[in-house]
């Protein structure tokens, strides 16, 4: 398997995903080739100076950079010859089997959305986030993000793509899918959930648990959180916060240390064809290593096939 | 002023109402008098164990009650001699200045919307909670509930009546109100935020600062919060366990500790034309010393007046 990780990608780019590299190939986690995309000089200097074996590494150049906040598509039909997009080139085009980024975030969606294109049967990809639970589990929430305005059969998707990867990557058996809502009998919320429940109800393809509240996120009561982009969206940018305020008050409690993005490391796109994985601009190389991981672990486990017999 | 309060409401009624007004009482907060609506003779049992004294006090006795999961309309209607019922009587009537119970949710939202009205000009109203501001401040953010679909002319509404209310209950003076949405910039959002924004940014009552995402919602960006009442909702029951999580795993942390809703007490209705105050089910006797406080403030300050003025 050969990883691609765009390495001009994020705040602190390129070394700490020279780093990140460093801690991924000391702790030999998976066989395959690291694929660099990004100045090759500079790449080639710091593997030098971290003393990095390029055994396992090839590196192709990139001549330029998409900046976080320039413009997605404009940036990326520009920039032919930026990481960015010579990434998503080489993934559509089967030079590697997984991209990785901590660059322009929407760049990257633009990218995994119209060169990589959805799975066969899905209406609308969508990104989710890990959600560490208060009983020691984890859960996932979709969509965080890419879907503001949702219809039922794109959250009935959610919750197949939802279960498939709660299951391959997270380990949970069954995944209990619980559509998110303001109350918990059938009936309840707005039109988009009322509309959606009946559907999540007939799947056959998820164990639906029925409603949750914002009480139950962070509890274990659903392993698959099912939600439109914005409300996800919001849950996520405020749970991140969490990490924050144990850090500034000095709480040094284990839960809410692992509300700290590194541990996850990054966003997969699911319901494209290959993994995408965006990463947080201020991304570390502790979370560099951990979206090389999940893009091993979305590989071997063959995570889109799956989806894509599930969704058929 | 005349406080009328539900004493057969939530779990632990009359008992923990009874002590909450001993606290109330106690404490001197307020002048006026506070009109107790349930079973005559165990509230005036309870009083007497209590030892409080009946001087500032009025009981009008209620033969029935409404339980905590029926039907809001039809117990509403059929339980016309319920604590509930015979409170909206009182307070539309005039017989007393604002309405509090920690009983039926549904049934007092009925109530306060069908048997109190809205204001002149108001849409739709909302309900709101208190947001604790890391900094140590605190903001409002509403809809949390009433309203689970919304239009944009709605969430213009809120952030007028959030403000009159923050300025008013919260002392704060110009509170700045954010639109809660995905994105910091204008054009952002789902297809609601998209076309809320201009309107707040045009609205001559209000100090708009923008777009704010679920990172802010703790910070002090915003002392106002809108949003419609799905998303609202979710955030609000999300951010009450952060309370029970500092409880469960014994961080004792000041900021954590303030999520308590016990310190707020309820949830005032806002939009109607007198106010009513609605208490959690579980609420303690300083839950129920918190809302007649607050419904002392609402009726001394004229936050609905004040409200009508603003929305002309």
């Amino acid at each position: 398997m050969i990883i691609g990780i765009d390495m001009m990608g994020g705040d602190y780019a390129p070394m700490e995903a020279v780093k990140g590299i460093k801690l991924y190939l000391s702790a030999n986690l998976r066989p395959g080739r690291l694929l660099l995309i990004g100045d090759k000089v500079q790449i080639q200097a710091l593997l030098k100076e971290h003393s990095i074996s390029e055994d396992l590494i090839s590196i192709v150049h990139a001549d330029e950079i998409i900046g976080m906040h320039e413009h997605p598509t404009k940036a990326l039909k520009e920039k032919q010859k930026s990481s960015i997009a010579i990434g998503f080139h080489l993934l559509a085009s089967g030079k590697m089997d997984a991209f990785i980024s901590a660059g322009n975030t929407g760049a990257m969606l633009v990218g995994a959305l119209f060169s990589i294109k959805a799975l066969e049967g899905v209406i609308r990809p969508a990104i989710s986030s890990i959600v560490p639970k208060t009983g020691g589990g984890t859960g996932l929430i979709l969509d965080v993000g890419l879907n503001a305005d949702c219809k039922p059969e794109h959250l009935n998707q959610f919750a197949i793509m939802g279960s498939v990867y709660a299951q391959l990557v997270l380990d949970v058996d069954n995944p209990k899918v619980g559509l998110l809502n303001v109350g918990e009998e059938e009936g309840k919320g707005n039109l988009l959930t009322q509309a959606t429940y009946p559907l999540l109800k007939e799947n056959k393809h998820i164990n639906f648990i029925g409603n949750i509240e914002g009480r139950d996120v962070l509890l274990d009561k659903a392993d698959v959180i099912v939600c439109e982009g914005f409300t996800g969206n919001v849950i996520l940018k405020m749970a991140e916060t969490l990490y924050d305020i144990g850090q500034t008050r000095n709480i040094n409690d284990e839960y809410l240390n692992r509300f700290n993005f590194e541990n996850y490391g990054g966003t997969p796109v699911l319901g494209v064809a290959k993994p995408v994985i965006i990463g947080h601009g201020i991304s570390g190389a502790r979370a560099f290593m951990n979206m090389i991981r999940l893009a091993g672990i979305m590989i071997e486990k063959e995570v889109m096939k799956k989806m894509k017999e599930e969704l058929a």
